[in-house]
């Protein structure tokens, strides 16, 4: 004897979530089923409208409810600067400092062969045409400092050198607004060796 | 700037399950979205499914689609035996065990007055009136040892003694194959307390 089949249906669907387990999706559905019905109809609604609705932009493949994302749309952003990112949240973040006003490319990943993720799985195919067409000016590294994000870095930066591009890297070292004695050492280290004149 | 608001929806919609912030839920969004399309439906189509069809035993209130549930409709069971939990999940841990042949009676939560649950919002009016019709047997308490699960036992046992129906509890003691290392202070303590004459 186990749940009703619509529950065990339920809780088996909550497993495919990342970080969700068994247990978790059983607490998920009974929260649901016993509080929150409302609720639970308007993720089952977002779930639809998400799945169907949500395509990538044709230009940066960040997420877009049409062809071009808005960022990719507004005439009041550099389309000759592009940061290259790893993720949407990357872009989000870097929206939220309010202080970049070029365009992405965002990777939806990070280079790993051995899980099959090459450079067309990252649309770095499409990346090198532009590269060649000449419009770009500048292309901003913002990807990871793993090994995975360096290995993308190293691959964008031969595509862009061989295209005649220049390619800059977002600056790595301290946090603003921190303790020192709360910085890792490899942070620490590279942020001294990237250490720059003071007062000029 | 921020995700397209499908995403948004999405993600804003994931914090309504238990144990899941912000941060999860942008990260069950990526995953549904990057990888899982078909499981997003899936997921939609199966909370529609659950939050427009369990409804509540109208015997022992534990989830059902029909008006009574598989275990309250079988006639294989003692009608005559209940045995009390506080969540389906409960339910389901008796019916692993193989070994009760009675019916449940599920409170679907605990008496905690402070959050505005009393003995309504668990059913035990309903109980009560079942108890006082005389086609009970035995009550048999298994809610948990907190606060609360002592306080809703007291309860029970209280009406089931007005309606002079015998009340017994699931015995406390050391879990059945177990290091005796491993076990706390407070379950040796009463096991120590309940031990049985042995050999008899």
């Amino acid at each position: 004897m186990k749940h009703a089949p619509l529950v065990d249906q339920l809780i088996h669907a909550f497993t495919c979530l990342p970080g969700v387990g068994p247990r978790s999706a059983q607490r998920m559905a009974y929260a649901l089923l016993d509080r929150g019905r409302e609720q639970g109809r308007r993720l089952g609604d977002a779930l639809h409208a998400a799945m169907d609705g949500v395509q990538h932009c044709q230009r940066c493949r960040n997420y877009a409810e049409a062809e071009l994302c808005p960022i990719c749309e507004s005439p009041k952003r550099d389309s000759s600067l592009i940061c290259i990112v790893a993720t949407p949240a990357d872009v989000l973040a870097f929206e939220q400092s309010g202080e970049y006003l070029g365009q992405y490319f965002v990777l939806m990943g990070e280079l790993s062969p051995l899980d099959g993720i090459g450079p067309r799985e990252l649309g770095l195919d499409v990346l090198e045409q532009r590269l060649q067409g000449g419009e770009i000016r500048e292309l901003i590294l913002a990807t990871g400092t793993t090994v995975e994000g360096e290995a993308t870095a190293h691959y964008v930066l031969d595509i862009a050198q061989d295209a005649g591009v220049q390619v800059t890297r977002i600056a790595q070292g301290v946090p603003m607004g921190g303790d020192l004695e709360f910085v890792d050492g490899a942070t620490l280290a590279q942020a001294l060796k990237a250490r720059r004149p003071f007062g000029s």
